[in-house]
């Protein structure tokens, strides 16, 4: 069975929910106060993050697979990915007892070509490059048989993410606004396809990320739009708008913070275009949260990043007499204050400080930008001179 | 009305739940597959840190509300908590359209001072110590009247947290181990009051953290157990366990890389006691998540202590000949293994350092150990003498 280049229907989409009932989750709608007040218009939160292997992905490759015919799934499936597409695979394989060979790029991420093989998939590194893996897969369906499974330049995987759409009409009846990522396009494809059959007046706005270059939305750093997805999609939806890094970042701060959600890059990019500013329409909105899958060290820079933005961290430099006690003097300043040392560099060697002096370099957990600028100006009526570095 | 220092009855759960339906949410268990292969037992997540205000506590506060005369809610509510509690109760009397005055002590974060105000409630700062605002609230209470809601010893604060016993029930009907925290024991004798009443074979283990003195588990981190709760814990739970602080953060880290969410201390000694296998029992082990609410900066923390121990993090130091050219092949070599480098630190004076030489500290990103161990042997074999330092 080749790949079906076909935008599914509605009667597709149903189909494919009754042939992933019972193996992808119904994801939990999340009621968000903190959002909410922060757009200035109620919001909630579909959790697809919280979606078997962290990501909607399985739910398209679940009804792929469930369409094959028993010979297709004696001959086992191939997909080509590093990422939610090959882990969803692999796992919607194991599920319905098919074998699956991933073709990885051998600078995958070694955690992701675990994950696949976590979920029994054979995995094979090919070449440098994305395009290196999707072509040694193409050769391995050519040479050996298998059927190749597109990320979303098929009917029936389209049709699976297109799930989504009649979840959430069930959970939040009254939705007027959906915000969907889009990266190869199936899952805004899939989403407004349902919604648009369902409930037309429905505003659907589709979100990119990196149009000039990298992002940390990795997962919809698409380079070249589909010839499938985006000429339907520009019919489907209501407007197509893109966000930055930097408001992808607080999106995803404010997501771990207040709603207790680990999102990815580009789960985030709804929330950031509310945040933003940049959704549009009225009513409740609904942004989707596509997966989870952010690396951790990743995670951890964006949210100290995010915490600097915020005001929650204050570096700054002074220079202190060399005497005894004149550190523990300054740090109780601080401690007054409420200023929550992190760490204390004390430098005694360097061009520009007397040599009667000492130079310290301070970071505080601070509480907001308010809390910054009251440290600053209490060190400065105590006649400390002061660098804030961040 | 008085604190009720009763234990509830199954009845009294019952009707605790049709008091706060439609207020506080029915939170999702999550299937988690990770945690089930690396607990070796089925285990499933109860994820109350999705609740309302981020904690279990909003059930108890919504259901003590909910039973006040027209009177006393006239006359409003006092608490005395910097945490989950006071949001609670500010969050509650809100909905419920009570005033709220929570006393916090001033040394508490000002992110939880302004989430009760968020909800509306006024807040009184008074005194260095907790202690010091639960006096403040009681002397309020006795001298301009009020109803002081106390976090566990009452009888309607209890069933509400019971809720969640009826409810974990009723999504996971074959559930055989459930897990719960301890602090003030609130949590777990509402739980385990329905649990024993509706499906007496069950298995409860209640957690501790904290025994010896500081946690991260903040959140029940109590000094002195509650002679109302403990007596009645100790006949209904099968057992109680405690966790140390490496448990907690591993489990913490666990659970926002694989289950996407994120939980406080004190939500994640079920977690903690499953990897640490000191559970007991056998069959589905489902672990509350009681809460989410943990501080920014210290997740990072948990979570930088995290992937250090799990052979995420290499920081190593080597000299290497002070010629143009020998900082970049050590590079290469690093980069040919793929480590990912996070910061390098030049050192070209010192004691210990040869003139010809200068010193380099390297902090990687790795995958796991076997890369660590791997980059280091491929440093040796290429001659450099390495110190690995984290």
């Amino acid at each position: 069975m080749a790949t079906q280049r076909t935008a599914p229907t509605l009667a597709d989409i149903q189909e494919a929910r009754q042939r992933i009932q019972g193996i992808a989750e119904e994801t939990p709608v999340y009621i968000s106060e903190t959002f909410s007040r922060r757009c200035g218009r109620e919001v909630r939160l579909k959790a697809e993050n919280l979606q078997r292997t962290g990501a909607f992905k399985v739910r398209g490759a679940v009804n792929k697979l469930a369409t094959l015919s028993p010979e297709e799934r004696a001959a086992g499936v191939v997909a080509a990915s590093a990422g939610n597409h090959g882990q969803a695979v692999a796992w919607a394989a194991r599920e319905l007892g098919v074998r699956a060979l991933i073709f990885v790029p051998d600078t995958a991420p070694m955690a992701k070509v675990e994950a696949c093989r976590n979920y029994g998939a054979e995995t094979e590194m090919s070449g440098e490059y994305f395009e290196d893996a999707l072509t040694a897969a193409l050769v391995h369906v050519e040479e050996t048989g298998g059927t190749f499974i597109h990320p979303y330049e098929d009917q029936f995987v389209v049709a699976g993410q297109g799930t989504i759409g009649l979840e959430l009409l069930e959970q939040e009846p009254e939705v007027a606004t959906v915000l969907i990522p889009i990266g190869g396009g199936g899952l805004a494809l899939g989403i407004a396809t349902a919604l648009r059959a369902v409930r037309p007046e429905v505003r659907i706005v589709g979100i990119q990320a990196g149009v000039d270059g990298y992002t940390i939305a990795d997962g919809i750093a698409v380079k070249v739009p589909s010839d499938f997805t985006m000429p339907l999609l520009e019919d489907l939806l209501d407007d197509i708008i893109s966000v930055t890094d930097e408001e992808i970042s607080e999106a995803i701060v404010l997501l771990l913070e207040r709603a207790k959600l680990v999102v990815e890059g580009a789960g985030a990019v709804g929330v950031a275009a509310l945040l933003a500013g940049k959704a549009g329409g009225s009513g409740l909105a609904v942004p989707i949260l596509s997966g989870g899958n952010i690396d951790p060290t990743m995670l951890i820079s964006v949210m100290r990043h995010g915490l600097t933005v915020a005001g929650r961290y204050l570096v700054v430099r002074t220079q202190l007499a060399d005497r005894p006690g004149e550190l523990i003097k300054f740090l109780s300043l601080v401690a007054a204050e409420r200023g929550n040392v992190i760490s204390v560099e004390h430098h005694r060697e360097g061009m520009d400080i007397p040599v009667s002096e000492t130079e310290v370099e301070l970071t505080l957990v601070t509480r907001d930008e308010a809390h910054c600028l009251q440290l600053l100006a209490a060190m400065g009526e105590h006649g400390y001179t002061v660098e804030r570095l961040r």
